[in-house]
């Protein structure tokens, strides 16, 4: 039951990113092969690189290539469909939103069952939940998000570290991911609706005075 | 017999990535290990990332170093010989066209040996013959060319396609690799030649009217 | 002994590098999180690439999670102190010499301990000491420093090549570390100091003419 519904949580994080990849094409104007490029690689940026780094190779979408399939099609859809949206923008932000907090807790979900402790499962949660945004800043030339943004990455931290909490304390996975996932999220969509950010390097006084001195 | 010639032409495909590698440092007006540094990691990238994800580690370079060596010394004599040709932007994407087209039907080859199927093939030929690239274009500062050349990574797309198509058909490796080849290269050559494009998003009606509608 | 000083510099190295990476977020003006995420990057970022092309995995960090805790560590206290030093830039230069000199030796020293030949362990080396510095300047959104800078790269060369011609050489492991750390270190050091750097592509008077006829 909970290996279905990880499984389907596990598409439903490809489809997701899928969508934001070939979102940022359609801001690029690319062509479709370009939306299908860019979705694809950023529908399955993220579960490569963990992988990968996990050793479990050949990594998922060479042993279920519907992956793949699913990330064409989506992409392709959002080639002829893109336009209906009111605003790319804001829609792109919320899609993003559910693929980080669902990442997150699928990359550390995956690092607890190949033996991985509970910190680096952590850590694999984000790096699960952001790569996949930062190939595909990177490939359609933007300067990654990832760090610049209002709280994102750290969303993905709360998550997999609530995650990661409840399944090593001992409820069950069921609870342990709906938690993660819903705090993920949450904070993201927080962060996006009132601003939230946390306070920057430099906004010290010592710094401005350095500042003052300096200019 | 066709070992052998698959075994030349992944020799020709790096060698002809690490004249792109070194072409790209000329025209960053790079010191000679800058052009051995960018010629060979763009030798080398796109092989380097099909065996990481499929698993067959150690890479390819580290049990074969003579790759290497073919790098350096293709890219040092790039350093020295780069003035000649008329025109250094022209041959870049000429030799990097074949290099394209050499690598689409290697990696697919590589994936389906290891016992991919055929959908995970075709990725894994554009992921191979385009990521060397994007290795050469993130190193030296430049927005990746990948999504935004005119048909680049869809020829490479044609290239593994025709040779899955025809190899898991029945026809013979050779057959299926000189096919797969000569797509490749014959689209991304035209490409150049007469700026073959697909249609891009937003050259269509209702976004036209947005346009004007928001402008 | 040997290898409980390899240990030890290991440390240091991933200590070094994760200074150099949030001493970067502190010229971005990021936030904490910010810091952490790109000092950890920065820190375990060439030892990952290392592990995984060289097929050691999972990665160091997931079956040693101490180093990202050392990681964040040390990026919290860069986002406290990081201020007091007189110039930052300066400050990150030196501790990044240090770090691409200690990589330089214990990427290539892995490499040879995992049967891997002479060339690929100076490959690796190079690889091990200037990826962390890759990623750090991509996720911060900087044009990668390692192809424009004064003699770099070729500062790990240089140590790696030492470390292995030593190492293979028969001279004893610790005679070889500390030679290669020395020359990569005195050659970096060196070339921040007085400037060094190797003679650029197109300051050849067949170039110079070229130059004279296009303008």
């Amino acid at each position: 039951m909970i290996d279905q519904a990880m499984t389907f949580l596990d598409w439903f994080g490809v489809v997701v990113f899928a969508t934001t990849g070939s979102l940022a094409a359609a801001r690029k104007r690319m062509d479709l092969f370009g939306f299908i490029l860019l979705g694809t690689a950023t529908g399955i940026g993220g579960g490569t690189i963990r992988d990968t780094v996990l050793g479990a190779t050949p990594v998922f979408w060479i042993t279920s290539p519907e992956y793949l399939l699913a990330c064409v099609a989506v992409s392709s859809a959002v080639f002829f469909l893109a336009h209906i949206p009111q605003s790319r923008e804001a829609l792109l932000l919320r899609v993003d939103a559910l693929g980080l907090a669902l990442f997150a807790v699928l990359g550390a979900d995956r690092t607890l069952a190949m033996a991985g402790g509970p910190v680096a499962a952590v850590a694999m949660g984000i790096v699960t939940a952001t790569f996949g945004g930062v190939v595909r800043d990177v490939l359609s030339g933007e300067s990654p998000g990832i760090l610049s943004r209002e709280v994102y990455a750290s969303a993905a931290l709360a998550g997999a570290s609530m995650f990661v909490l409840l399944h090593e304390g001992g409820a069950g996975r069921e609870i342990a991911v709906i938690v993660g996932f819903s705090a993920a999220a949450a904070i993201r969509f927080g962060a996006l609706h009132w601003g939230w950010s946390l306070p920057r390097y430099g906004a010290r006084g010592a710094d401005r005075a350095n500042e003052v001195v300096s200019s």
